[in-house]
């Protein structure tokens, strides 16, 4: 199918100082867990997009030195010959297709605690980071500030040779630059603080240097927040936002442009529970919409939608459509939208499950919606390629249509099994999502500060891709209102069964804090409830509600949520240290709590509830259990821990004579009927096995490629010898 | 110098098994952060130990298989040959030195997400971890099991071949079989739970078959926590814990014995503030002194005092002295015993900064006494040797003697440099751990469960350790109650002048949350205070105090502790989720809590301190600034950041022509003058400084072997071609 005439001007080329975008789609930099160390996942991860169509794709960030090292978190890296033959395999992946490659230099000042280097960061002014804990940078002179200017040019030009287009001075997130401008970072009293001209000094200086070293060569870039929405402490889109743009214009061949800082940058990457599509026209859609740039400008709000993307274009808001989480959802989106086929794009549910790996520190990233990302190259999964199955003349029958069971049935379909038959018990696919995205509070007021209680409608986009993609596969059958038996199962023909049966929460307060159940806890109680229960309004709950939150995710807290906005009394104990400590590795944290505070919500931490009795919760301190306490309830809500529904799985596992006398050659478990889990990893393991399916123990994942430095290897060892060499050190130390 | 006669018995083999151990010192397993990705730093690291004369030397905990990953933290692996070939590397560095590697394979059920590999853990019941966030385990039929038993077995073969001498399984930290050992973890009902016979079941049969696989060929050893510290939820010592020792004697040829789990490893791991040297001794100690072994016993307890090792010995408790920590903070520890010179034993002050990096997830180990932890493969640095500088004709002035000037000092003067003097404005050397050390509740009482309140006492040894090297330095002067000024330090006649000046805490209140001051604060009234000045008994403080604490590490929660245990009401408050972040990762937490709960400090989390007024603090909630309040104090403590001291350095800095003229040709600043920070990173930047004072930029650290894959290089790709072609997937991706 050829593309729809309206979205021509997506696929129009642009202007970017010497280099040209072949069309308006461009990955803006964003974290992947790969950095310089797993050259291969960086280059086959991005170089998806560019096959995709993404028209160029950046780096995340990239520290210019040593000096500024984000370890545990893992950053781009171009500090000497190795990062950039590593990030030169990117470049070369990204040019094969002819997307341009950008690279996003980046010091972090305090941010970057340097626990890889134990080098001292500096900073314009010696106050700690409000991000990381008790990092101070060090004080910095004229010749300081020099010097690090120095750094981001050899780093430019080392940039330039491994073969990058677009070279970014970073400064958003409040990065280094950034630091400077604001005054929140800044209390210089020399030239290079105080007044806008001198705040702007550092950044504009560092502009004309890299431009000197490297503008003829490649375009330059900077990622700058219009605006640090902290109000007059920092920097306003209204007063030194625009002001800055057009104060540095001439030295930019593009902006890229934000909003907020890294201590709270679910602002800018806004989670859908709080922020709808293209959230930040109000801070960034001013700069080009009012003039005050003549250069391009790209920016991002989880644009999935290709009409918001000609609005944003025809309204003057920005020239070019940015992504991170799109790109990662769906690489192909720019390509689907090309070949008039919008309805294929998976859309990004705004979980932000991808940034979470980032912030817990070194893992891979992951996505909800895209099982593939990050398994490009490690196990050489393509997210829109599926070779054809060595067993596929064989039947599936997978049970249950949850995500797990729909994911590995559409996996399935396209590599072209005879047949695929997904029985659901319910009346609709879709397992838990169909509850978990009626939960949130929605009622749509702006919290206390920013951000807006929107609830997880948007998680529901799991489904709906996975529905449209089983319809169109003319191997797949889906039946509904279907409980299968053992017997059923074993009689029902197929030579692969794939168990999907989900799981349920415990109904007597079984919990992972002290490993048993809890006195009293019986949710088939009418005043004591599960956490489904509440979302799908089944029974009664009263006014006073104790709900127990300890799973530590979105759970107890969105439930505390619910029943608070609709009028309800809330105290919400949790034995952790704080409530949903995982949506602090989401970025939902920050709104979570100012929600959970405009709310009204009691909030008891480092509290387990020990007993539960007609009307009374008893409850108490994890450091002193003499500290209880007595909550008078009408209803108690138990989020402690959920259970497979692997019986019936176990069940036929045990007859194998029965299995084998029926032609059942092989049974699987997948997903949360497997061991219950986040979203994320039901899907992937769906994906998995559906994936592996034709391996010889299809239960077993295959090993996957880790990119370690192999001892004794020796391309590496002369290279380190090199760097030996250059350092004056040596590994076999010097005798006094 | 010969040995004491009186320590001839730690020097005396032992035999384990088939393999004999030359004496009595033995590196059990810890973690460093080099896993098998990083095999020069694991190697090297542990390599240095067998030069220093341990006896034996193990690995962290290792992998068995991809099913148990426990990224972001790392953990060695020996999942196939590639970690094979790396952790050989080590084995060899071991052997050179007639050392015997161990290993210690490990599998953590729910307690290692699996953030790398994806995989699903299993557990003996699906219960999540209390350890990790949300990690449900799946369930395990007998099928399941003897698969996990063979990847023991498999794991068991590879590290055979890799070289180990020593092959653990691993059950303390409340892993895997110890989580089929305890009926915390195990609920089963079928032969592998219930009766003790059959929660052992999993643990008997695991030895039995790596036994039966490497027993012949390696000795085989097994790490159990002989007391969970859960009373009668788990296993106790006088109970299952020495039974189980009984029933399984026969299979191990050595008991590794410790306490506790992983979800508080504190407990084994005792941090000083809590615990004194030997302290699992009323639980460890009971199995061998009862004689329910006939094996060796090896155990741990921070133990660096060689009388003490004699006496642990002589009274039955252990047969071999082990040691994490003591190792890390002296490499050299058996060395110096044996060469008479107890004196030089740099002892482990039990600040658990190692394992606060393991627990960040991702950096590699640090040591607060030794800064050449870490740094032996990738900066070459030996812990005992010291090259001749290069320079070293020339002077060195020293300007303080705080842990940075003292560290940086002895470096220098162990370099050969001509002269090196020490000047120090205070009455004596150490600088800020003087009064650090004396901060920490310390009135000896147990906590509410576990623990002894002891302060921080033993990080005296800092200075102690430092102050005996330079004594015997003949290089070395230090001078006291000598404040330099700038003409002075000009005129002193020294050709490097090193700046070490130290820090001061912000008087104002300037801070972290806000970057601004705090109306009213000022420490200068005599009824407001820095944390120094409590900590040295400067004023008085009232009956009721307020603390503010911004920094996240031990500072406010510290001072908290100590004025509450004089009787003082304290209100603790922060702007972060909880006080004292960063002793999350040294495992002080736990601890500290449980006394600041038996103190009656009232802790106010999230809160920030708006505006003092004589008698009143006027506080906010930061997710809801509007939910403010007031207390009424006598005192005020701030404990929000700290300044450097670097106006003297800068003043220096800015007149060239004065250095020049007075012939200084380097001038350097080190330490909380650069940038306040850990003591362990200011001891590590004025090591660095003088271990590089010969480079051609000392100011700016030379690059360091970073080990990572080079891409394009050919051994590398070999190996992930035939990883490729085992799992049957291909980086180019298959077309359907």
């Amino acid at each position: 199918m050829a593309r729809d005439p309206k979205y021509d001007i997506l696929f129009e080329p642009i202007q970017i100082g010497p280099k040209t975008l072949k069309n308006r789609f461009y990955q803006v930099p964003h974290c992947i867990g790969a950095g310089s160390e797993k050259p291969g996942f960086q280059a086959y991860h991005r170089g998806i997009k560019a096959e995709g169509g993404w028209g160029a794709c950046c780096t995340e960030y990239c520290s210019i030195h040593p000096e500024s090292d984000d370890t545990m978190r893992v950053s781009a890296r171009i500090w000497d010959d190795g990062d950039v033959r590593n990030l030169a395999a990117m470049c070369d992946r990204l040019h094969a297709y002819d997307a341009l490659a950008g690279i996003e230099l980046w010091y972090g000042g305090p941010h970057a605690p340097c626990h890889e280097s134990r080098a001292t960061p500096r900073g314009p002014t010696q106050i700690p980071s409000d991000f990381e804990i008790n990092i101070h940078p060090r004080n910095m002179d004229k010749d300081d500030i020099a010097e690090l200017q120095q750094m981001y040019v050899d780093a430019a030009i080392r940039a330039r040779d491994a073969g990058f287009d677009i070279v970014y001075v970073y400064g958003a997130h409040a990065y280094m630059p950034f630091q400077f401008l604001s005054p929140f970072y800044n209390h210089r009293t020399d030239s290079y603080g105080g007044s806008f001209e001198n705040r702007a000094r550092f950044w504009r200086e560092t502009l004309e240097k890299v431009r000197e070293a490297v503008g003829d060569d490649c375009a330059i870039a900077s990622r700058f927040a219009v605006d640090h929405l902290l109000g007059n402490l920092s920097i306003q889109v209204g007063e030194d936002g625009v002001r800055f743009v057009e104060y540095v214009d001439h030295l930019v061949d593009l902006w890229d442009l934000t909003v907020g800082d890294i201590a709270e940058w679910g602002q800018n990457a806004g989670p859908s529970r709080f922020f709808e599509e293209n959230h930040e026209k109000p801070y960034t859609g001013v700069v080009k919409a009012s003039n005050h740039t003549n250069k391009p400008v790209v920016g991002v709000g989880r644009i999935t939608n290709p009409d918001t993307m000609v609005a944003i274009i025809n309204s003057g808001q920005f020239d070019i459509i940015g992504a991170a989480r799109p790109s990662i959802s769906d690489p192909f989106l720019p390509k689907k939208i090309e070949e008039g086929r919008a309805d294929d794009i998976r859309e990004c549910i705004g979980c932000n499950q991808c940034i979470s790996r980032w912030e817990i520190g070194g893992p891979p990233m992951v996505c909800t919606q895209n099982a593939t990302a990050g398994e490009e190259y490690r196990r050489g999964w393509h997210p829109e390629k599926f070779s054809k199955a060595k067993n596929a003349d064989k039947g599936v029958l997978v049970v249950g249509a949850g995500p797990a069971g729909m994911e590995a049935a559409m996996v399935l379909g396209k590599r072209g099994m005879s047949a695929v038959h997904v029985v659901e018990a319910d009346k609709e696919m879709g397992g838990c999502v169909n509850w978990i995205s009626l939960l949130g509070h929605s009622d749509g007021k702006e919290n206390l500060f920013r951000g807006t209680a929107r609830g997880l409608g948007e998680w529901k986009r799991i489904v709906n891709y996975r529905q449209i993609q089983l319809d169109k596969l003319k191997n797949v059958e889906v039946h509904l209102n279907a409980r299968l038996s053992a017997k059923d199962i074993l009689e029902y023909g197929a030579e692969i069964v794939i168990m999907a049966t989900g799981c349920h929460f415990a109904t007597d307060g079984l919990n992972p804090a002290t490993h048993t159940t809890i006195e009293g806890a019986d949710t088939t109680l009418d005043w004591q409830f599960t956490p489904d229960q509440v979302a799908k309004g089944e029974g009664r709950v009263g006014q006073r509600v104790l709900v127990l939150e300890n799973e530590g995710y979105y759970m107890g807290a969105s439930i505390a949520q619910k029943l608070a906005g609709e009028g309800k009394q809330v105290t919400l104990v949790t034995q952790a240290s704080d409530v949903a400590g995982y949506m602090e590795y989401t970025l939902e944290a920050p709104m979570l709590h100012r929600d959970l505070h405009r709310l009204g919500v009691d909030i008891r931490t480092y509290t387990m509830l020990d007993k539960i009795e007609p009307g009374v919760c008893h409850t108490s301190n994890v450091w002193n259990p003499a500290q209880s306490e007595t909550f008078e309830v009408d209803s108690v809500v138990l989020c402690t821990q959920r259970i497979s529904d692997d019986e019936l799985y176990f069940e036929l596992r045990s007859d194998k004579a029965a299995l084998e006398r029926e032609g059942i050659e092989s049974l699987y478990v997948i997903g949360d009927a497997s061991a219950p889990r986040m979203i994320v990893d039901s899907i992937f393991d769906g994906h998995r096995l559906a994936r592996e399916i034709d391996s010889p123990n299809p239960a077993m994942p295959l090993p996957f490629i880790r990119e370690r430095r192999l001892w004794g290897d020796t391309t590496n060892d002369d290279f380190e010898r090199q760097l030996l060499q250059a350092s004056d050190v040596s590994a076999e130390p010097a005798t006094a």
